[in-house]
């Protein structure tokens, strides 16, 4: 799997999630999939994920469908800026990667702060020649995550 | 169109504007081009752009020359970090992608604020060996624009 | 060198402090090497590094264990998000490039701020095979870099 396919990938998922295309955002997975945002305190520790976990692409659809529903995101929008991609492995058929984020709220009011950094720690497949993630932990920097209910990192 | 080519396109064009060498500027466009900054509720409803239009390098150096007399933007300076752009469509001569950006805005006593988030909604041709923006449309994520005026994104 | 092995070598780097792994950090540069930070004012004007130098991998490890005794940084954390490369040559064997740097402080209690914005001016030599700095210049944007000391950048 080539640096400028998990480039793309990871471009993609940022753009759909900043898009409000929400519904599209489980299909940047591979069936079956983890997904969990963890903090790096607990991450580090070994403790069980406190903020989401998801092992289906049906998890995801389900918390898409609850995000909607709750409509809570909506009063503001998102921007992901996804850093250099650290390739850790790769293969033909997949790759394990460590990607830095940073993410800012933008309030309706205008107003901007810093939401959230991190790191994403992934597994890659190939699906048909697509690349998918198989594993994406989310590995957030703050501790204060009560907040990232509001929608997926 | 490479992948590598588009990134060292965006890289450049940061680099000019964060080093102040605003009349490298125009030269990263085709003629004629179409550079516009809009928000993102603007650009959702089709609404005419409000905070800059040029259709033309001479609108763009015209631009350049009126922010050097107005001498507003010497006492900050700005910092792109532009994400990983995703490729919309790539054919030989030229490309659609779309690119997030973040501006931190540092003022002259050592002060850094969020200034601007976003994403560049691009074509790009290839002249003679070189890619330039056919169009740069700049789609801000806040509505607080005002002091956009500024700077070139 | 190509646009990737420069990707990877950026990505490896942030990564490297960023995990808190700093004794890797000296390993990231040729022996000898120049490393210093310095603010935009006095890197224009030519004036002597204020901030921080080293020219040789012992003085970086020196620096490193200065940083494990007073452990200042430890009640925080830090996420560099770095930017495209703009690679200003390159050779089969090297390459001089500029890249464009975040970096968001994160404290015990998980409040982030914008800790330093910048650019990389470097100087990459191919160790056998390896990509390594031969010199990295830390342009920080802002003249307010006093806690700058407390991490490498």
């Amino acid at each position: 799997m080539s640096a400028g396919a998990l480039a793309q990938l990871n471009a993609e998922y940022a753009r759909a999630i900043d898009d409000d295309r929400l519904e599209d955002w489980p299909d940047f997975f591979a069936e079956p999939c983890l997904y969990t945002i963890t903090s790096v305190d607990n991450h580090k520790r070994g403790l069980p994920v406190g903020i989401m976990y998801a092992d289906s692409k049906g998890m995801l659809r389900d918390r898409v469908t609850a995000l909607r529903q709750a409509n809570i995101y909506e009063r503001q929008a998102y921007r992901h800026i996804v850093g250099l991609p650290a390739i850790l492995e790769a293969r033909e058929d997949g790759a394990r990667t460590e990607t830095p984020f940073l993410v800012v709220r933008i309030m309706r009011d205008g107003r901007m702060d810093l939401f959230a950094t991190g790191r994403y720690v992934d597994v890659v497949v190939d699906l048909h020649g697509t690349p998918r993630f198989r594993e994406r932990v989310v590995v957030c920097d703050s501790s204060r995550v009560d907040t990232l209910l509001a929608i997926p990192l």
